[in-house]
């Protein structure tokens, strides 16, 4: 199956495409879409859309796996998140592609085994189970092939959608 | 102009339509989209962007005019609002209908002329405004024609967008 890893955001999307296969993760693309902080935020988010649409029309994955999200403190930032989230989620929507969702514990305890791994843990698992020569930058990319990772280890067919 | 004022949320969308013409305001449609609490939040607001695309194609409107969101007490609530938000903000950009935000505040202040107005001083002067019989049901229908108001009393052509 082909899983798409989306860590969300609106200045920087991380997207991870894996294909998992007789227990074996093989990378197909990775990276991220961003916006430029100068443009107006309505035009942020159309932004991230048309470039998911492309992503989703290019690969056509099985899966969404993508990041719960929890508020911390700054809430105008949370809000916006949380906007540009609907936004991608209706990219998959609208192509009936389901949507799987976990928290961070779940991504951690998926990738390394141990809920309370550190960022450079998970990096150094999502590097070695991909078989690649550096962790992908940015860390938002890292954390979406994390997520594709997760999901690909969670996901039993037949299972209830989240 | 016309102008499309939105109440946001995920159970229930108000919309008020209003036509802004010589200092008067007429009423053209208003009410709620609504989606089912039995269903799952993704097709709740994939229910929610296909029936505000229907809204938008049929009436036309010059402008979208939206709450700004802030966040209380319930985190999830909050986060599911602002991915709806997202949907229905996607909704008028794929249209290139201009959207304007206003706060609380702005629209108390833009409909009764006081910040501090309470709920029945704003819905009075929403039904007095548009000449209606009553005050429109549910509050977000009555609120989202308040947003309407708002945009036609507030928006001067040249004036840089949100």
């Amino acid at each position: 199956m082909i899983i798409l890893g989306i860590d969300p955001g609106f200045a920087i999307v991380g997207y991870g495409i894996v294909e998992y296969k007789n227990n074996h993760f093989r990378p197909l693309e990775f990276g991220a879409v961003t916006t430029d902080a100068a443009m107006p935020m309505f035009d942020r988010f159309r932004s991230i859309y048309e470039d998911m649409n492309q992503i989703l029309d290019r690969i056509h994955p099985d899966f969404m796996a993508i990041e719960e999200l929890f508020f911390n403190s700054n809430q105008k930032t949370a809000i916006n998140v949380a906007q540009a989230r609907g936004v991608l989620l209706l990219s998959a929507l609208n192509r009936q592609i389901p949507i799987f969702e976990y928290t961070p514990l779940q991504v951690k305890q998926a990738v390394t085994g141990y809920g309370r791994a550190d960022k450079t843990q998970v990096q150094q698992m999502v590097k070695l189970l991909l078989g690649l020569d550096k962790v992908p930058k940015p860390d938002d990319t890292a954390d979406a092939l994390a997520i594709a990772i997760c999901h690909g280890h969670s996901y039993r067919p037949g299972l209830p959608k989240v």
